[in-house]
């Protein structure tokens, strides 16, 4: 067994200027993640209740982080003592690294989950899917954490590299997995949309490799107080990039595809749609009892029935994408003669 | 008397990797029961008001589940001391496990309403069998308790031994009388909405089945470090499963019976809904007091009476349920002609 | 002066079986309070604004609870130091019986208000009996505290009685006011309301009869652990039952009589009400401005001016019981007929 | 410089039974506002956008005092040690008293908006009103403060009577600005709205007369502990009476002026007003943008057309008033069609 | 290196009443911004979606302030020891400074973002001058703290002076590029609106002129208590205005704006707009998908189709700018009638 014999990389004596900017980026990210998730409590309403599951997601990964960050942030506060000019570990500072893999554990299968729900899968195929990915995340973060902190509490550096690399797995798969999601769904929203979209994905896979770079640098390096500095600096940087950041394109493919569902009469919102200032779709009330009832007598039937999740849906969505497709590439006047006309025989060929 | 010469399961000196797999199972279990206390919070309004109970029987369940996992951590933080490269217990470690009681004792009670509340069951026969199965429940729970922690200290074999075969009489009631009310409400909701209801009450139940292992353990072997540390994360792995993936399960069955409800004209709701992307009931407002008058005036009676809960409704569910039947063998295009009919008719029939 | 020469009653030394047992108590009802605190807050739009105050009261109660509970659980867990086998107390402990009554000064007034906002007394009427029973609780859980705890520290038998027998009288006055309340309320609600409204007064009522008799244990027996333990769990379980027992039940009546009022076209509720799965009332949008204008102008009048509380209501009200009464003695069809009519012909009838 | 050569009057060593009254009347003011925010945040609804202001300063009002009683109870808590069967401050204790200056920094001036809000000023005049009265409500506790804490850290009798008086000439201002405001407004609202909103006057002008005078005590008496115990009881009730009690008659008179508004069809408001179970106005929603512009174009004009704060509305205003007298003497049949009649024209004469 | 011979700013001794100012400062700084937070949480709906950013980023800001003051009033009450009848810095008191930095880092970025949301840019333009000045704004406040606080540990007046004119050339961006996009805008809102948006311009550049002044004050005194309490009252009281008072004149403008949206036909708004007691719009509902079908299938084509951001929309915005200058010289009924026109022609000019 190749055990380290420095000490772990947390129980490093820290000058105050080094102590100082890791205590800023750990509340300066705790702060961000906070605000984030004050944000999306209180803008879940703009996203139509299809995508909602999106910004729940986010609402939930934001509040766990900001707990998770407390706890860092108290754990930093406290784990440190002030002695002949410098900061020195107590037997708190263990605990200013591994927990942010317990915010991991939540966070990271709830991210996939936040992808997956602005992405066109629908029914089982979708649950497969988010099963698959949510389990996978949650692995590739669990194997981490025992390999860096439980086994040999993370002195022995076989453990180290052979649990990390079974982490690396679940993170190859997780990476093919959302890929593939994403491209099959692009094609079915707006171009605004999937460029979002695909920004996001870029966003979340592209900081998902931050970590594993860090995991790995007690590997390869003596860890030095400048280096765990940099580790806390990057781990905090990352983990808004990849919540924030993230959740923030996310919001906008929501809102977006928000809009184009009012639009082609799929859903009514109860809310206008406006993407910086850009009017993307009118309020829509749903009809009431007697405007239901009416219309049916008359009828020009809206269907209030359920469609159950076995009936395909595809066809509809394959028309529902020719038509933002067909709309983007200029043929706007057109387009919107085709949403009228769409919208007003959905009823009709979408249920049968 | 039987008693105890070993310390007490809770009492264990924990090395380094047990001690933070244990804060690490209790913190994620916290952050996971918190991040659906969000959930529920603001996912509330998907349901309709008929299942909403479901909904805040779930959402009392995460708060208080939080709380307690907020104690149990802070416990385990400050109940160890590290000594010589190993946590030692104090005075604090006492109350690491005890306290999950506390929130069982409110949340297993209320676990059961959840379930209830999207059955079948109405009126003077729902209030009995929630109010017997949750005072069962209760009383498994404090028995449990009883013997466990207050007599003798929990240090008497007999004792946990003799509370523990009465505790489990009322899991074998609670399970024979679930058991039945989930049995008898399948038929009347669609064969989606049953197979969820079926799961999560597998998920419960199974998941209820841990609990007495657990709290065996300490009758059968001399409880080691690791034997404290399996419980901790087998009590933390069984909250989350009973109550995090039960409840995702349940709000699944109140969304989709709130659809069934709308589109059979039962009831109204704001929201369209959706489940994993695909469409379930089209969003339909409530008439206003203008619409409800002139309809009334014109013969076309919306009737706006109470129906008080001596009134059987029976005929009118097995109604609901052959329609919801018949439209899942496969005629659909009837089903809906059916449902659209049924919607129409409910009010002269539905109240006669 | 008769002065007492055993401890008080919350400096006992307790063994770890009753310790736990106290701690046990105190948090679960916390959790419970807690519970039914997020309960009311995400459930009180199921209550039509009428009757609305009843919820709030019990919001605000659960809240205040919640939080003396809070209190309580860090007093007892902080107050007692384990020493050699047992829990000794500290000056901390001081503070583990009397917060109790900083609680009741809030919530006892609080839920006679919460009592009287279902009943059916309205306008000054309604104000004053407000007020003098809302004065009453206060005084009577003021002078109780005077006479526990400031005046001779609690130490005076003499003043134990006296002002006990002071709190006692102001018991007295609510018990007899409440019970008028309520028996005049009953006749003008459903059967099923008024049966819970006795149901909710009596767990009021009675509950309010457990504190006295714990009150005056210190001055029959010496207070030995086993008491102090039966004291701390008496109070948890009745400010369970007088809190939230009561407060489903309240809940319940202020659900029954918002779907009479929207079922006699006296008030609108946007969400259909249901009772136990048991539908009691429709969903009723009110009128547009629009809908409104053009009744007006067609004659038809929908009087959308205010009404104020000098003109009194009595007859409406006693036209409503009728009405109500008389459905419920198996002329349903006539009643709903009744109710119709009632509805249209209200605006007529009420404002003259 | 006259010096106090006695302890300052936070500094008292306390008996038992004052330490207790201390703590509870502490710990009740707070459970009382923190009562009171809970209600503000969930009866905002109730009144319409107009007030709404009144509401919201209620609100933050209630939530900044319950946290500063907070800080309170954690210093009187932790100020006093138990030696020897009485409370010895300790340094924490100089916090005991003064923190109040804070909370009041804060809540003075928005309790004089929260009164503004509901008088009958509008627009220019209705700001600079009441950013003078914020203004010298801020400046009279600065001075406050000043003097009694911060030069000479108090203990200079003179400095105490200076500044107290400087703080008394704003209090004069204030006295004389807000009762000329709530004199120039009753006018215009309904006898019974009027009535609540001269009582809301007294009891906030009453109460602001209790603090100097509990400001004065250390000027003209030595300080005790019954000093000391009855200036925080003293200033605990000023603070309810002052925010709780104000707060709800203020509450009310912005339901009843809702209600007059919906009545006289100046403004819809989508739930009925109720106040203590009677009756006062209708909910009406908005009229939808198809209602409106189907109306516009049959020139049954509704004008949706902004008016801008420059053109007065006072013969409007005035108009109102006379309308709501006239139906208070009596010709309610009269009122009522002059209501109807005023609500159809309003948008005719209002804007011109 | 010229390093410093003084102590650090924050470790001063200070005598009882400047430390209770400083005390004072910082929490009724915290208590208003806590106020801010819970009023922009319950006022966001009085603002409609489009300039509903403007409010999440002032609110977001007020949470992150409020939680970045607990800190500061935390780290003040225990950073000093009261020793001797002045308080004396313990190691604590480090910390009573630079976490300004922390919550800087996050808010000032955000109000920028809160001022462009009310301004008159869109798409593209909008996102790549939001992206700008949010960069700019957090490169200022970074590099500030490198300067003052990481580097040398804020002992080098060097690395104070060139930090520091590094974060003034960001700060001359954003003073440049803000004033600009003000400019910009103000002729296509109202002029009560522009003059607001013009006020809180001042008010947040004007405050952001604080910042430096305070941080330059080590450069060139020796910083003494009274020094410190200057610069911890002069920051308190900045914070407040920027915040606050910036986010109050915010609130108004994006009050007028819905209220000019709403009477110009460009957007519905569930609730009436009040600006102090005058009104400035009505409620209009969003119309049904019944109510948008009839109207499609009748001619009288109301769009539901979505704009996206590509499509040009600056002649739409130059139109409306028109119709508001028009309306405010004078010509109201014209306008009125303009307005009018301009809502029912909307949907044909603005989407070609």
């Amino acid at each position: 067994m190749d055990v380290f014999d420095t000490p772990t990389p947390e129980l490093q004596t820290m000058p105050l200027g080094l102590y100082d900017l890791v205590f800023y980026s750990i509340v300066a990210a705790g702060f961000a993640l906070f605000a984030y998730f004050v944000y999306s409590w209180n803008s879940k309403s703009e996203v139509g209740v299809r995508y909602r599951p999106a910004v729940l997601a986010g609402l939930c990964i934001a509040g766990v982080a900001s707990l998770s960050y407390l706890v860092l942030a108290i754990k930093w506060d406290t784990g440190y003592d002030l002695v002949g000019g410098v900061y020195e570990p107590n037997a708190e500072a263990r605990a200013t690294l591994y927990p942010r893999y317990i915010d991991w554990t939540v966070t990271v299968p709830l991210l996939t989950a936040e992808l997956l729900a602005v992405c066109s899968l629908a029914g089982a195929k979708a649950r497969s899917l988010r099963f698959s990915t949510m389990t996978a995340a949650f692995l590739m973060i669990l194997t981490g954490f025992l390999g860096s902190q439980v086994l040999a509490q993370g002195r022995d550096v076989t453990a180290l590299v052979v649990w990390g690399l079974i982490s690396t797995a679940f993170y190859a798969y997780l990476y093919v997995a959302l890929i593939g999601a994403v491209r099959s769904s692009t094609s079915s929203m707006s171009v605004e949309a999937g460029r979002s979209l695909r920004n996001a994905t870029l966003v979340l896979l592209g900081t998902f490799g931050v970590y594993p770079l860090v995991y790995a640098v007690p590997v390869f390096v003596d860890v030095t107080p400048a280096w765990l500095a940099g580790m806390q600096v990057s781990y905090s940087a990352a983990d808004v990039l990849a919540k924030v950041g993230f959740g923030v394109l996310i919001h906008k493919v929501a809102k977006l595809r928000t809009a184009e569902d009012v639009a082609a009469g799929v859903d009514t919102h109860p809310e206008s749609v406006w993407v910086s200032s850009v009017h993307q779709s009118e309020a829509v009330m749903p009809s009431s009892q007697t405007e239901v009832r009416s219309t049916e007598f008359t009828g020009n039937t809206v269907d209030a029935a359920p469609v159950f999740a076995d009936h395909p849906r595809r066809p509809h969505e394959h028309h529902e994408t020719e038509h933002l497709r067909e709309r983007e590439h200029g043929h706007s006047d057109h387009a919107r003669a085709d949403g009228v006309r769409h919208g007003a025989t959905r009823t009709a060929t979408d249920r049968s």
